[in-house]
């Protein structure tokens, strides 16, 4: 995991570099290179090797993975939505370098992510690359990410927010993209359509138990452990696991999501499975 | 063009439909078919067909560069960017909408045009849809689009910006995406890298003459004959081609361009570059 986090940070590092107009592209990198716990990259690069192929397979669309799930935060955290100020333990990019510079390094993110999987991808047959663009594209729109956020912006403030509505939220906003982190290490593998859908059922568990953690760490940690604004869930009365369904049975849930996600990987070679298992129970177990 | 214009707004009209959560839905339709002009899908469906293409390979990459193209007017038109409160004469995304869900709009937009032509494009080989794919992203990204975005919001109200800078704005803010729609064509109909290159050339041209007409007709227009805020260059003091070089330079530098563009398409099949010869007589001669 950490080994596989600085390999994808240096290709971050590299895919994005400091050029002209100096300011966006610093922008981007601000937060692209903040640090997180590099989950998705992780996850793309261990399924791409889990079916058989090279981790320089699926690195450039490990990379655009963060980078949209850095564009989400970004965008999440402007004023007129979650108005944060905190994210990863630095002042947020708005805070950093004003509001419009803020949605277009997101803009731009966005749009590079695709630019990345299209042109540095290789060893990979076109038509592959087509499925990644198509899968990876559909868990950002309308009925992925952007989703789950329209959801979760309406529902904030209600008070009959049910689980049904609340997992809704969850699995467009965080498994959706999770889930594509998976599909795409697949696909760029050279996994069956069986292994795709095999890897992708792996996926909605723990992009689930992801956000059941996400939930738990806000009630229960500090601003300072987690590097964001702790307790922001309850200051906003906003539906999360604990609150529907208490403490104790919210780490129940997160122990069946990981018991079945892993048994997803069943019919896989138990040894090369190994590293999709230790993500699932490094995000079961994450304290930050 | 007329004929054009209505097959890609069927075309975009089905492409998003209402569905769940039909809000995003309503938002992203809202500022997609709100009319326009369809210049860029008129553009990408006209070189398609110019190099031997059918329409039909290049229309849902004609819908995606108009999806391009109505998220950068969203995320435009936003309070913290130009704050615009009019667009194509009706209130923009965000009045209707409000500023989260515009922002989630446009990021949509974006997502789902390279779903689209990931997932829609026909009788096109899988190359070509990824070459496709890494023209239209780098188009919007911060070597494109964002990048005009970026200098133009730093250089507004700045008294010394000139001609060098002014025309960085508009080949990356307008020019980009034209191109690209062009581009995009050519490839998807099948164009030789040549035919490709040519084509290239003259987008860049009738890129540069949308923007030098929207300078001049921002100054000579009303905001009803526009259907956006008119006189808005002058009101926020903003470097224009009138303002630089004067409104009879500018109408001459126009024409210029308009003749080199049509001079690109001189080793094609006359008969067959007439809409493209006719397009860019139009963007010159356009009255809003």
């Amino acid at each position: 995991m950490i080994q596989k986090a600085s390999s994808v940070h240096k290709a971050l590092d590299e895919a994005v570099c400091v050029k002209s107009p100096i300011k966006i592209h610093e922008a981007m990198r601000y937060s692209l290179l903040a640090g997180g716990k590099r989950v998705r990259p992780a996850l793309c690069l261990a399924a791409c090797e889990l079916v058989g192929g090279d981790e320089s397979n699926a690195m450039p669309a490990a990379c655009a993975v963060e980078m949209i799930h850095t564009m989400s935060l970004i965008h999440d955290d402007l004023p007129c939505m979650d108005n944060d100020d905190l994210r990863r333990g630095k002042p947020t990019n708005h805070i950093v370098f004003g509001e419009d510079v803020a949605v277009l390094a997101g803009d731009s993110l966005l749009a590079f992510a695709f630019e990345h999987i299209a042109t540095a991808t290789s060893g990979v047959s076109s038509s592959r690359i087509v499925a990644a663009v198509g899968e990876l594209a559909k868990s950002i729109g309308a009925e992925g990410l952007v989703a789950g956020q329209v959801v979760d912006i309406s529902s904030t403030g209600q008070s009959d927010v049910g689980l049904d509505q609340l997992e809704f939220i969850h699995i467009h906003k965080t498994a959706a993209l999770l889930e594509a982190a998976v599909v795409l290490g697949a696909i760029l593998g050279g996994g069956s359509d069986e292994e795709v859908e095999k890897l992708r059922k792996y996926a909605r568990q723990v992009g689930l138990l992801f956000q059941v953690v996400d939930d738990i760490l806000d009630v229960t940690k500090s601003s300072q452990e987690l590097g964001k604004t702790a307790g922001k869930d309850l200051a906003t009365d906003k539906a999360t696991y604990p609150k529907l369904m208490g403490l104790e049975k919210s780490r129940e849930f997160a122990e069946k999501l990981n018991k079945e996600a892993k048994e997803q990987l069943s019919g896989f070679d138990l040894e090369k499975a190994a590293p999709l298992i230790a993500l699932a129970d490094y995000i079961a177990n994450r304290q930050n």
